[in-house]
């Protein structure tokens, strides 16, 4: 696999911040712990390819990661963003089959790296490291999930606004101001939308005061946005019941 | 839990059935065995609600049971529709945590029925039986994001085609005439679009022969219809590699 990668130590503590892994007895940590390592990549490094067998589970600690489905003539599909802490694909590494999915860092980034196959056997002989999975399964399940709701119960304007609002964490009251993590091509396919109606959505959040300067986002009333985006269709509270359910379900297993 | 039931005596070999038990040692299937029954239920019946804990797991056999998100105002939004054989929100019956679906049936159906309690105590002392969890909830993650992929790159009249193809399985060469197995309300929640949209779909459809009589589909040009729904509007090859990554995937796991 094509990563420049600078390799470090990995200590337990680091191994404890991971999705479903406090609690686990200190011999599993261990043992887990001699299988991994701390790594650092640069932008655009792959981290597992469509189609491979594989053979690392990698743990997202700091950066953002791409996951998508490129076509037979070369197109990409993105299904998602990621953000720390989150594993990726785990769901086939822990089966063993071929990824689904290509995941490539959107910026330098540190993630934790575990070996594979060695993994399987410990998840073959240790059940409190199969509960593990299992609950990083769930969460990925959910998040997809939600993401199913979205597009269903939600316009793309409203989606691209859901997003806005994601990115608002250090709002200052009612407004925010900060730059897309993402250029807009990207932006466009992680909302499900084409890159005209992108444009279009923006245009028509304008009305909700929202600005933009290029890849500048000035959020002037986060009320009004957050009742406009999360009015849903035909289920207004769904999505943000679900949202709750999700936010409930990472609070239960101790996910930072 | 409101379920007029009949219940029966289950076979270790029905077990074998379900997604992922195939190769469970006989002990262990004995013990799940032990804490199993078969249940057939009348249409309508509710196997799990949103915010309840879990108290069973239950394998589809046979009949359709639909995965539904309700809101605060009442209003329901359909996740899936699941065929057999698959399990019902298996995520959060093995993390015990509340469940985020509510699971009805759509048809007087049969299910496998496991005690939640008892599968999680023991799914935490049999490694294998923690694999095949991990590979039903594989399977259930793998369905969810095509249907991202299917949300995101397709409009909302390929989503009704492609729906339309799956449903042609005893197709007679390039011709096939079924009924649509739910109503166009629950179809048009099913593919993501208003109802008024679903009808636009069902018209532009007649350019690719397709012909409907109330709920009687026929497709008089199945290779066409295929054209028309796989032409994702961004990545031609996409949504289809993943099915026939999703297939492969069945099929080393010996689903059907």
């Amino acid at each position: 696999m094509e990563i420049r990668t600078s390799a470090m130590f990995m200590t337990a503590a680091t191994l404890e911040t991971l999705p479903g892994f406090r609690g686990l007895e200190s011999d599993t940590l261990g043992a887990v712990q001699a299988i991994s390592r701390l790594i650092e990549v640069p932008v655009d490094a792959v981290l597992c390819r469509q189609g491979s067998p594989p053979e690392s589970l990698h743990y997202l600690l700091e950066g953002q990661v791409t996951l998508s489905q490129s076509a037979g003539n070369g197109d990409v599909a993105i299904i998602d963003v990621l953000q720390p802490v989150r594993g990726i694909d785990l769901a086939n590494v822990v089966t063993g089959q071929a990824h689904q999915i290509t995941a490539r860092a959107l910026m330098p980034s540190r993630l934790v790296e575990l070996r594979a196959a060695p993994l399987r056997d410990l998840i073959g002989v240790r059940p409190s490291l199969a509960t593990t999975m299992l609950q990083g399964l769930s969460i990925d399940l959910t998040t997809v999930t939600l993401q199913v709701i979205d597009l269903k119960l939600r316009t793309a304007t409203q989606r691209l606004g859901c997003y806005l609002l994601r990115l608002a964490t250090d709002a200052a009251g009612n407004r925010a101001d900060f730059r897309l993590p993402v250029r807009k091509g990207l932006l466009a396919e992680l909302i499900g939308c084409r890159q005209e109606n992108l444009s279009r959505a923006f245009a028509t959040l304008r009305d909700c005061d929202v600005e933009t300067h290029g890849r500048r986002v000035i959020l002037h009333d986060i009320d009004r946005l957050r009742h406009y985006a999360l009015a849903d269709q035909t289920a207004p509270a769904a999505a943000s019941g679900l949202r709750r359910s999700a936010q409930a379900f990472s609070d239960a297993f101790s996910l930072r």
